[in-house]
């Protein structure tokens, strides 16, 4: 486990999130590629209304930052490749396979991951809005289609460039979590194998429970009986 | 000009699209990219239908593909990298220049460009439907607000990072040329003013015109009169 006080690496992340967002906030695939990769972090904890100056660390106001006091830099992608240069567990060496790993954590983030956290939006924040209820299925169907690309690019393959586990795969894994509310992954066998497949390796395991164990010791208090909702 | 029919690399693209589209397809980062670096490459036109085959070269059925004999890949976001790590130009080489960099990259794909695209599918895509003009404002407020955190952090810098154009600007201008339909950026005016400054570039003038010479060539004819539509 190496969540350690003194570690040179540090990310931000936060406090307490409510239940829908535990087990998916960003913060989770620096933690993951940290535990995958066998280095020492220490987390710093930001609530949900940070000091005008985080976004001198954070521009978009979001977690993770990184910083291991040589490189300070946020945006998970830029992060796990930051964390798979440093090991060659995520990330290979070879021209090849190294852009083929970073092409698919590009792949994640921007051909993937704007469908499902659309689908996401839609069912969480804007439930109850007409647009939504109307751009639902739409909304699903475009979600499942990128879900389908990835799914005939994965065939029988273990993971998305063979046999080796890669950022790509653990970028791709989580953002495939963003859609755990709903079915569609499960009309993928394949996927929804290489999910299971990933999900089950010790590091997520113990990147997961680290995250959740910090939203378990800081949730908030229920009201005191006639209070003020 | 690096339009070479002999070069090692090759690009694809579409041998033609509709007006809204052109001179922001995505091949488009990668012939900057390609001009910046003085690097010599070919393209190798796709039609609206491609064979099944290109699924095996780009998994979502999008352009471009890059290859130049050592490496196969896709996504925008890995071939500017790629490119940018052949020549000092468009990537530092110290650990934070180079993340800083590829982070920008990462930011504009990740946390920019769904806000912006979806603003663009609204109004390009879904113009006649119900949900499209109620989400419409909602859509239009999120985009800006993306577009204010970069305005911020940008401040009165010349680039993301300060005197020195990378990839993460290269793919941050051509994120935001997607808002070209709407007044949206000329709301921010050092935005405005980065992109106007970035768009001068002569090798984006060179790879625009260049992308856009294709399409002249390509355009459809008009049907013969009489013809069924």
């Amino acid at each position: 486990m190496p969540i350690n006080p003194n570690a040179a690496i540090e990310i931000t992340a936060f406090r307490w999130v409510p239940e829908f967002a535990q087990g998916v906030v960003r913060d989770l695939r620096a933690r993951w590629a940290l535990e995958e990769a066998g280095l020492d972090y220490r987390v710093r904890l930001v609530g949900q209304e940070r000091p005008p100056e985080y976004l001198l660390e954070q521009p978009f106001d979001q977690v993770p930052c990184f910083n291991d006091g040589q490189v300070r830099i946020f945006e998970t992608g830029a992060i796990v490749q930051y964390i798979g240069e440093r090991t060659e567990t995520l990330l290979p060496r070879d021209p090849q396979g190294r852009f083929r790993a970073i092409q698919w954590t590009f792949a994640a983030l921007n051909s993937v991951e704007p469908a499902v956290l659309n689908l996401l939006l839609i069912d969480i924040f804007y439930a109850g809005e007409e647009w939504a209820k109307l751009r639902r299925p739409g909304a699903a169907e475009f979600a499942k289609g990128k879900l389908k690309r990835v799914s005939d690019w994965l065939g029988d393959k273990t993971y998305l460039e063979g046999e080796r586990f890669t950022i790509g795969d653990l970028v791709m894994t989580t953002t495939l979590r963003f859609l755990r509310h709903t079915d569609l992954v499960a009309e993928f066998p394949n996927l929804a194998a290489y999910l299971r497949r990933n999900e089950a390796r010790p590091a997520f395991q113990q990147a997961l429970a680290d995250q959740l164990s910090v939203y378990a010791a800081n949730q908030p208090q229920p009201q005191p009986e006639g209070a003020t909702a």
